[in-house]
């Protein structure tokens, strides 16, 4: 796999916008600058089939933070169970694919390993496949939500999850309670963005002594924990099954599903988990724990895997 | 248009399950009850076309808390841009439509004003459209975050919610700053479901002194933000010119977006807002308020509206 502009692993601290605001307070108010998240649109789309009949597709459009795109995309289609592993990622570059240009008959001919793409679009990333990955177009427009056979509901979701999602090692993965105390101040410190902005989320894992090991911001949850596991993907280090994610807002359905896929044993949030959560954990064998914050924290699925020292 | 089951306007508290959960302290740790917020797919799906030549449509599939579903689907087809108003559904009606038997030929014979749903299916929502209202399939697929005449950016969102968005009368809304101040601790008192998991998102309106009008609370910010606005809208009372919209999390593009198909003059957040949705808030002259907390917050756009008494 190629790898585009920005060196895989690396930060692009691009997030923040400079606004005047006036601020109220009870005593009155004055125009101070201050700082903003920046969001904007990032679509996804990928190229695939046979190398004499390749097709580009639009597979996402998702309001995020620019900086480590290439990342996100790796990461929300791995997530997302369109792709199985990134080396079936030829290339990525920033811009779409040239449709003008592309036909079952040149394509072939016209490029030699050499993606084109319109440098001009910042808010697009394009993921070319190997030709030997199957993409099923059934596949793009489904999703975890639901599948064909047992209509809409949580239980649905989780089955649909089991189909996509990769064998997954026994958990055996403990950490000591004061570790996890320890890592809401750890993750609030490294926020360099969030610090500024008060606007992002962020997803992070540390090893089993709570030593931070790599984080990622987003105005989207899902997309900080996508940048997160794309990266670790480009850099061939899932599954992670030596690691806590801690989430610093609160665990949804998407969340957990998208730790399951990356291989994580235990995911611990500083706000909430919602009751699919919670299913997802128990189904998967996660331990899951919530309201990690001012020396308490609630465990709802593997609470043995807690030490005390 | 009639109504489903559920009165419009009434609240319908479903939101929390109870589980046991073993808490961790620095002093120890024991298993007790606790209840978390649920979180359930539910599918919308229109039914649209001539009477001779009804279509059924999935149009989206979400993450919600269930309650004020019906609500949900039609704040979302309005707010989306699917719908101009709510008179242009004929009913509303918990299940799927019931596509076995559906045909160009035997449909218009076999309903009579009713529409065939399966009950056995709690998670799915189905609005039947008027005869002569025009849904574009293209529309369906787009959305705002993209045109297609000028590629994937924020300013190309903008422009996106303004081919769609219902002409808006001039903002004279105006607040003293301290009736501000007392809003977020009405919605937490009001927000039951949250005391209870800590785990939902709330939106709400109040009028110019200060009084709470409206409140829905989902797992899902924008589900809050539909399912307000769905109750107003089946209320007939779209556009919500002389109200200010509190939302108990961040402000991001996709919540001024619904805001603005509202008609809602004055947003206040009381977490961040990002980048793009102060852009949507100068645009479209809506006064929008951040940090809305422990007797300050900021104003982004609009500041001369808020009165010092």
């Amino acid at each position: 796999m190629k790898a585009p502009e920005s060196k895989s692993g690396s930060v692009e601290i691009t997030g923040a916008a400079a606004v005047v605001v006036r601020r109220f307070a009870e005593s009155g108010s004055a125009d101070v600058p201050d700082a903003v998240a920046i969001e904007e649109p990032l679509e996804i789309q990928i190229v695939y089939g046979a190398r004499d009949a390749r097709h580009a597709k639009s597979i996402s459009i998702t309001m995020r933070t620019p900086g480590n795109d290439a990342e996100l995309a790796v990461g929300f289609l791995l997530t997302e169970g369109v792709i199985r592993d990134a080396d079936e990622i030829e290339s990525i570059a920033l811009g779409s694919f040239d449709s003008d240009k592309m036909g079952n008959d040149g394509l072939a001919a016209q490029r030699q390993g050499i993606l084109r793409t319109r440098r001009s679009e910042p808010n697009t990333v394009t993921l070319e496949l190997l030709p030997q990955v199957k993409v099923s177009t059934a596949a793009l427009q489904r999703n975890f939500y639901t599948t064909s056979s047992c209509g809409v509901c949580g239980k649905a979701s989780l089955l649909a999850l089991h189909t996509v999602c990769p064998p997954r090692a026994a958990n055996t993965f403990t950490i000591v309670a004061d570790t996890l105390h320890r890592m809401p101040a750890i993750l609030r410190v490294s926020q360099g963005v969030f610090q500024q902005t008060g606007g992002l989320h962020a997803a992070a894992v540390f090893d089993c002594h709570g030593v931070l090991d790599l984080m990622r911001e987003d105005v989207g949850r899902h997309n900080a924990l996508d940048k997160l596991i794309g990266t670790a993907a480009i850099a061939d280090r899932l599954p992670l099954r030596d690691r806590v994610l801690l989430l610093s807002g609160r665990a949804s359905f998407e969340l957990l599903q998208k730790a399951v896929m990356a291989g994580v044993p235990m995911v611990a949030a500083v706000g909430a988990p919602s009751s699919l959560a919670i299913e997802v954990a128990k189904d998967f064998d996660v331990t899951l724990i919530g309201f990690l914050r001012e020396g308490h924290f609630n465990t709802y699925h593997g609470a043995d895997r807690i030490r005390a020292a």
